[in-house]
This record gives C-alpha cells, sequence and structure tokens, in this order.
C-alpha cells in the first residue's frame, strides 16, 4: 500500500522557477510513489493578508499553474483548503490540547510578530495547530519540507502525540521528507527567489521575458571584468546552469574559471535551457486557462475526494473526544 | 420582525436552581418575544475538561431539563454546538482579525491561568473568539448575560467591529441582556449556587432531596437560637423565599426579624414550595426522558434550524474576506 503524503501549498498567485524546483518538481514525482494531498492553503493566507482582494485569483492561478506543472488530479487530490470545512472543526479541536506556551516559541511566529506587529492575531500563533489539522485530517504519514518548515512540523508531531496519549491512538506521527532542492536563490543573487522581491521567473512567462530576466541576473560579482577568472560556487546562474544543463556543467565551471567563457554566453545558454524545459509546461497552461470550467471541476472533484477522508476522521476524533 | 437572541448554555449536566433562576427562567419567558437560538456549546467545555468521558451524558441531560424547564422547539432553536459545524468556520476566520493582546487580557483567561496553570491551551484563549463565532454565526442582536460575561460580549463587540471595519458592514454588534435575577446563592450561604459545590437543589431532584438539602442550609449564621432575631437581607432561605413565596415576604422578613418563626419552620415552607413549582417541571421531565428517540429529533431538527442560518452567514464571510 503506498503512504499518503500531504503537502500545503500557499496561493501566492503564478509558480516561479523557485517554487517549481524547490517543491512543485518534488510534488510532480511523488504522485506514483505515494497517494498524494495536495492542498492549496488560503486560510492560511489570511493569517499574515492585510488585504485579501486578490486571495481567489491567486488560488486560481495557482492551481492553473500546478496542472500545467504536472500535477494530475486523477492520481493526486489537488484541492483548496477553504472548501474541506472539516479542517476548521479539526483546528478547534486540536487547539483544545495545544499549550499556547509551544506555540509562542515558534521561530516563525516570533520573526511573524517582528514583520506584522500591528497584525498578531489569534489565527497566527495558531498556524501550526492548522498545519496539523491539514496533515492529520487525511493521516498523511509523510510531509514533503524544506528545511525552514521543520520546526512546523517537529510541532505537529508533539500535538498528534498529546492528542494520542490523551484520548487513544488516533493520528500516526507524520514525518518529514527533506527535499533535495531546498532553496532557489533569485536573480539578484542574494534572497531566496520570491515573487515579492521580484528576482522570479515565472512559469507563465514569455519566452522573451524569461530570457530579459535571466540577462539582467546578478552573477560572480568578483568577475568585473569579461577577461576576470570566475568562481562558479558563489554564482546563483552556475547554479542554475546545474539544474538545466547537467550533462555540460564541467564545461561550464571550467569555462568560467579559465575565463574562457563570458557571463553572457553562459547567461543565454541557460535563458534557452529554461524556456526549453518550460516549453511544454507552458503549453500545457494555455490550454487548462483556456478551459476555466475544467478547473472548477478539478476542485470541485479534489475537496469532495479530500472531504470523504475527512469525514471519517473528524468523526473519530469527535467520538474520542467525547462530542459524539 | 422579533429580534434574535442567542444564549451559549454549558453542558454542565441536571440543571439546578441556581441555573434555573439565573438563566433558563429567562430562556423560557424571552421565547414569544424574541427570535431565540439556545446553544448547548459542548465545544466551548472542551478548553477546560480534561476528562470528557461524561460531556455526551451531560448534553443530553442538560437538554432533557431545558424541555422539561418548558424550552419549546417549535418556538426556538435548541441545538449542540458540535453540531452545526460552521462555528469552526466562522471561529478560524474571526480569529484572523482578532489581535492576541485582546485575548490575553480577558479576566477570565486570567482567572483560568490560574486555576488550571498545567492547561492553558490554544483554545482557552480563543474562548471568546468562539463565544463570537456562536453570536454572530446567527447575526443575533441580543445576548443575555450575568454581570460576570459582560467583559466576553464586550470584546465580542470589538471583534464584529474590526472585521466589519476590515470586510465591510456584515454582523450587527450584539447587545447584552441583563438577566434580572443574577446569581443565586447556595445552601451554604456563601458560594454561587454550583454542582461542583455541592450546595445546588437540582430540578430533577426528589421532593425528599430537595427537602433535606434545603433543611440543611445555612440561614443568618447570627441568629444562633431560635429566639434570637433573624437578618432576612444577609438569609439565603430569604432571598429563595423572595422568589418562590413573594405573596407573603412581609410576613417572612417580619416573622424572622422578630424571631416569631423559626428558621425550621421558615425551611419548611420554602421546601415545600420549590417542591411545589418543580412538580410540573419534575412531571414532563420523567415523560420527555422516557423518549430518548424524542431528544435524539430535537437535538437534529434545531441542528439544521440552526445551519440553515449559519450556511447563510459562512457563505456571506468567506466572500467577504476573499475565499469565495
Amino acid at each position: 500500500m503506498k503512504k499518503r503524503v500531504f503537502s500545503g501549498i500557499r496561493p501566492t498567485g503564478r509558480i516561479h522557477l523557485g517554487n517549481y524546483l524547490g517543491a512543485v518538481q518534488n510534488y510532480v514525482a511523488m504522485q506514483d510513489e505515494f497517494e498524494c494531498i495536495y492542498c492549496v492553503v488560503d486560510i492560511h493566507a489570511l493569517t499574515t493578508l492585510e488585504d485579501t482582494h486578490l486571495l481567489k485569483e491567486n488560488v486560481r492561478e495557482m492551481i492553473t499553474d500546478l496542472l500545467a506543472a504536472g500535477l494530475d488530479p486523477e492520481k493526486c487530490a489537488l484541492f483548496v483548503q477553504s472548501h474541506v470545512p472539516e479542517v476548521t472543526e479539526l483546528f478547534t479541536l486540536l487547539g483544545m490540547v495545544t499549550p499556547l506556551s509551544w506555540l509562542l516559541r515558534v521561530p516563525t511566529f516570533k520573526e511573524k510578530v517582528k514583520q506584522q506587529p500591528q497584525n498578531v492575531n489569534y489565527g497566527l500563533v495558531g498556524y501550526p495547530v492548522l498545519m496539523t489539522a491539514d496533515i492529520v485530517l487525511y493521516k498523511a504519514e509523510v510531509v514533503p519540507v524544506g528545511e525552514d518548515q521543520l520546526p512546523h512540523l517537529e510541532l505537529a508531531r508533539e500535538i498528534v502525540r498529546r492528542f494520542n496519549d490523551h484520548f487513544g491512538e488516533t493520528f500516526p506521527e507524520p514525518k518529514a521528507r527533506m527535499t533535495t532542492f531546498p532553496m532557489v536563490v533569485g536573480l539578484d543573487g542574494r534572497e531566496k527567489m520570491s515573487k515579492s522581491l521580484n528576482n522570479h521567473i515565472e512559469l507563465a512567462a514569455t519566452p522573451e521575458e524569461t530570457m530579459k530576466k535571466v540577462m539582467g541576473a546578478v552573477t560572480d560579482p568578483a568577475r568585473m571584468r569579461r577577461a576576470d577568472p570566475g568562481h562558479p560556487e558563489v554564482c546563483n546562474i552556475y547554479k542554475l546552469q546545474q539544474n538545466f544543463n547537467p550533462q555540460v556543467i564541467d564545461e561550464i565551471a571550467e569555462g568560467c574559471r579559465s575565463a574562457s567563457r563570458g557571463c553572457v554566453e553562459c547567461k543565454k545558454q541557460l535563458g534557452a535551457s529554461i524556456n526549453e524545459f518550460l516549453a511544454p509546461i507552458r503549453v500545457r497552461r494555455i490550454e487548462i486557462a483556456k478551459d476555466q470550467a475544467y478547473i472548477d471541476r478539478v476542485m470541485k472533484e479534489g475537496a469532495e475526494k479530500a472531504r470523504a477522508l475527512a469525514r471519517v476522521t473528524i468523526t473519530e476524533v469527535k467520538q474520542r473526544m467525547g462530542l459524539l
């Protein structure tokens, strides 16, 4: 029997290369090995958003990109968090066994308090409780995570242990599955690739936009002139080359170190490879975006699949807690 | 058009005279004047209960007593909180606009932290958010409260204002309706009447149990001997007499002050009056308890009535917050 995987995906809008290489590629690959449950977490987004008028559109763009990137609704459950209201029931109930002190010491919470001191709301404190509810509502055993998410997953495991101790063995303790490509640096060469920093390339960008962004990217800052030898190990373009041109990566490194090859040439090659790689995804995206009724159907059927599992769990939880 | 009233009732089990005089009597009276929504709040009970194995039974006893006391499922909606899962959706969403700081300074929260320092859970902090969700899920305008509940209602109003400011006018600000009989002192003459102190009389007690409890009650502690003059104003039995024998209350007070009448005589009179008053409630209770299928039906139909309102509200809230 296949193990069950859960992953929550924040609806930041269109997927960029950082999302793709860091997570989505992995989601696609896991579809055959695992029973995959992929949830676009729109309720989570409300913990930090002041302005929510783009949320619905962002969810739809995200789903469209996920389908284009290769998620197959026949193989996985792909749905939107708020379409499965059982998750809020479980969130409420898990809150009864989660000490406040555990939540207040979560590093990402402390960071958010600094980032948005004017909006430290109750939902924000409960972020890890809602994440735990997301996972255990489906009794998922495996959660693909980046390193930054590990403290949240450890907390989820603690909440599960506390619930099981109190009310009897109900949930499996979810295990982390570290992604092999945890962090993609943006085209600025400094920060994690992200939409808000505009150092990203969207899957849905045109080939021209893509090439232009790559050509403007920061490379090895020590290589001031064409004739200076480069240092591939500190170069962001080189990191992307490792992904998009692995078969010639030694020549690329050598050409950079010996200065026999310039950054412009290297970037052109990378831009072309990215465009080649994304071409089939972009074609599918255009097809999918034309059929909005299909996207609605995917979301609806995904939610139905998820709710069938969710209902069983929530009934068991209510019985164990003495509500049913 | 009748105004809508909401009240949440903690499932402490069988109703005692303190509950009845302090709240339930008022619930019965309001049924004609208002559109009443009465909810037995089993999820709230989980914020403080360590042991939940009696919860279901307590809910059923509570519903049985409420029906016996005169709540009419044809006139009001009487249901169990967890049977309307929309309340947890609204709780989750209202949490996004509720500052944590507001919750940490609630007096009852601080008190609970002292009472159960080992169990300061996330759900306990969110008690006023869940209470707000209870009220506004039905857009109730009026909430009958005792004095101790006023800070919670004020907080509910603040949460409503914050939501309305942020997402547009959605909920009416619920108004308090102070109950005229806010606190019934127990038979110990000191503490509020409550099951946990065993200073109470259950509606469902037998006449003999009732008489025995009344006869053992503390009266004016300064009246040591039968011949000593009494002080009705400090006597707990006198307070109950005001309720059960209002037509002869002046004679009772005079008899006490002049010592022409002893406490034993006074208690016998009170016990008889309580039994007389409770007799029809007790008869109804026995009838209702015989028909458990009827109780199930009341809970089911009550939840359906409540959910019809709840679904409309939750859809509106999700639209306003950008989820739908």
